[in-house]
């Protein structure tokens, strides 16, 4: 039995606010929950789980304090549409100061306004091995519910950072800063790079003319049919494809 | 003002026993909405609309019955989060008998259950210029809202079919089944084709072991970091983009 006092913290962390006030975030469903488990980085604090699923899951648990509870209370405290036997709150991440862009391949984010993008982006890089995004302030939360469902435990293994792009796409001269734009260079005769900067824009509004100008390369997925643009995580990934495979 | 009974009728529309027999589908928003009536192929019967949205886009709406509604009765007949000035309802299209594969390139899906994913392949669908989508009867259906707003007017672009995929896919003898697999060869290294069928897998399980066997090509998007698999649109992105350009 839950407490309601607890029921209006968990349900309250679905706020960025309250998430940054108390640095943390949740997480739900046995597959993430695994996946976030068996990640040294990832701290779990506490776990609030279905008998089921404790009984599953006892031996990966480690120390972790866990609280059984009815499907009722799950139902309560979960921000999904269809609750999952296990919900947890975790320490956010501590990634230290803004990365430098040296040495490795950084994916760039402007203004990212859906959670389901962002966190399918932390899963694209994730999968081809990009270990930090710098995201403009106004890109959606990290630790919104929905971008840590979408990251699918990937969000334990890419630093995600938010901060002026401007201000650090200038502090980071001397590596190409690759943008997706319209009209640019056909992607897929673009060499491979092992060092830059990727930069990928809002969904309807693109990248902006001050971004822009910062670009050493601009390139464009060739389009053959007649639809108006793709997906920012979908271009994300083909861009991601052809610069590093 | 609505009568109740429309706002009913429109209600239902969310459901697809009554989309089929009606043989319609509902369409929302003014981007998507100057998409469709621009479409020569989309069959626009009817539009509910803020005084606002008709008083800009008359010039564009032609015979098409116009109504104008409150906020309160778009609210109520909306299936978005954040209803958006306008709501039409649409004549399914009319495909016709189940396509050949001979001289093109076919995307064919088994068991999509993400309405997003489904919406946002068929967009990805008309960027690359394939024309049609051949669904198992499984697949998440192609007039749910959330698929057609996420076509973002695609739908009106690309055929999209239903049947059973092994009967089919045995049908069309002479032409390469391509499908991603996590074990494969190198979709880099393939080379780009001018026809063929290519098998996106469902989002958690993948290709079933009966489709697998009437692949003759099985390729895999090189994995660098440690992600578990891709999401189905971004694989299906990737992959078309490095077969077809």
């Amino acid at each position: 039995m839950l407490s309601k006092s607890r029921v209006k913290y968990i349900q309250s962390l679905g706020q960025k606010k309250f998430r940054e006030t108390e640095a943390v975030f949740i997480a739900e469903g046995p597959k993430l929950m695994k996946e976030l488990l068996e990640e040294k980085s990832a701290d779990v604090k506490e776990i609030y789980a279905l008998k089921e699923w404790i009984d599953d899951n006892l031996h990966i648990v480690g120390n972790t304090s866990v609280t059984e509870i009815s499907e009722a209370d799950l139902e309560k405290i979960s921000h999904l549409t269809t609750p999952n036997k296990v919900l947890a709150i975790l320490n956010q991440f501590d990634n230290g100061k803004l990365p430098s862009a040296k040495g490795k391949v950084t994916l760039v984010l402007e203004n990212l306004q859906d959670p389901g993008n962002l966190g399918t982006i932390i899963r694209i890089a994730d999968w081809f091995g990009v270990v930090q995004i710098v995201c403009s302030t106004d890109t959606v939360d990290v630790y919104n519910p929905k971008v840590v469902q979408s990251t699918m435990g990937s969000i334990a293994r890419v630093k995600v950072f938010y901060t002026g792009l401007p201000e650090w796409l200038t502090s980071q001269k001397g590596t190409s800063v690759f943008t997706a734009t319209l009209k640019g260079k056909d992607v897929t005769t673009v060499s491979k790079i092992s060092e830059g900067i990727v930069i990928i824009g809002n969904e309807s509004k693109g990248i902006s003319a001050e971004l822009l100008n910062l670009a050493d390369v601009k390139i464009t997925i060739p389009q053959i049919g007649k639809a108006e643009s793709l997906n920012a995580a979908v271009a994300a990934g083909i861009i991601l494809s052809h610069l590093l495979t």
